[in-house]
């Protein structure tokens, strides 16, 4: 049976479900373990001894969220996490997040300081935009996905590279002024739960996270999940998507 | 330098700390990591091929919220957990907890459907009390702990042995009558946050889970905590102790 890669509507209804209150599951508690599957499919693809330094770009929503979360645990996997995180939610989970990053020490960088932390990055965890994102791309998101698809960094996405379509895939983008966005080509990408349209021609490394997903939730989206290993919280996915 | 067993005053504030507005956590992030360390430690000990039916008993307070998150987790490790939570916590929390342990189809049962679920388990994960447990054991845990005790089936307890003073360690146990309740030996045991002063004589197999304490806390507090390998949530100690 192949994995489903699920549209934007799908995505957006399952993570309803998890937090209903049939789902019964709390924000903190998914954010939580995303943010570790991104922590982990990190760590598997960039080893320490020569990725330590890590560029966690995070944008203004959840998945944002899940990038301040997965700096955290970075931090505990001996790495050292920078966060660039110009645009902070209003939500006091995020605040409490980027709170419990800033209690390890990891440096929190704005717009200005973006290019330095970019420098000096080993690899890139790209948390900016996640299956809600629609084109054109807001600042100063436009000018940071520019400097990373130029940049010769390596790229890790979460769940939908940032400024590629949830459903359409990689594509040409604008700002708001109507100027050419650069598409970034991550190396590696971790879907959420599972695997999205737009990533289903991605060819690079391809994790899953999101070992959660309850088994009767999984059937009625006939997502056709594969079995994670041992005790992870990411598995490697074929780069076709067959299983 | 050697790792630090703490006291009961210390295992409450170092919790109280990180849940204070200046640690920032929610008590949904640190059980759901906490759970998740017990049902690694466990699946790191018991195989699923030899040990896939796991009892997890829960009690009342924090430690059953534990089990519950932790019988959650082994679900997805393949393992075919049964949850016994005869005296459910108020807090909203522990239901949802509990909902979501339902919702993947794992029994729960009651003090009448021990006897047979202990019967028919491979391992118990003794999640019952806490480092605020005080004797003597109240009904319906003393039959429960004296039924462990007398059962040969391995257990693994969560941060101290259910009935083991947090710093007198192993001792003689009453209930309410003043009727003696069996102490239970676990072949296998998890510390939180840092191993507790009854543990220290402990010569079992030991691990350490919380890989979530800031640094400056675990300096404050003289933790001298191990580092913990790869990605894993759980780090395995000496029996000593020592590092």
């Amino acid at each position: 049976m192949a994995l489903r890669y699920i549209g934007q509507k799908a995505a957006q209804q399952i993570d309803e479900e998890l937090m209903s209150a049939a789902g019964a599951f709390s924000i903190d508690q998914l954010m939580e373990l995303a943010g570790l599957s991104c922590a982990q499919a990190l760590a598997k693809s960039f080893p320490v001894k020569t990725h330590a330094r890590v560029l966690v770009c995070c944008g203004p929503g959840n998945q944002g969220g899940d990038g301040l979360v997965a700096a955290r645990h970075l931090h505990h996997f001996s790495y050292n996490p920078t966060i660039y995180y110009p645009k902070p939610g209003g939500k006091d989970l995020y605040q409490r997040l980027l709170k419990q990053a800033r209690n390890l020490g990891i440096p929190v960088v704005d717009t200005e300081g973006f290019p330095a932390s970019l420098e000096g990055a080993d690899v890139v965890m790209d948390a900016i935009f996640g299956f809600s994102f629609h084109p054109p791309v807001r600042a100063p998101f436009d000018k940071v996905l520019t400097a990373l698809a130029e940049s010769s960094k390596p790229i890790l996405s979460v769940d939908i590279p940032s400024g590629w379509g949830v459903e359409e895939g990689r594509q040409r983008l604008t700002n708001t002024q109507g100027e050419e966005v650069a598409t970034i080509d991550p190396e590696v990408l971790i879907s959420l739960t599972a695997p999205k349209e737009g990533s289903r021609n991605y060819t690079g490394k391809h994790w899953l996270g999101g070992r959660f997903v309850p088994d009767d939730l999984a059937k009625r989206y006939e997502l056709n999940l594969p079995e994670y290993p041992g005790v992870d919280q990411v598995v490697e996915l074929p780069p076709s998507g067959k299983l």
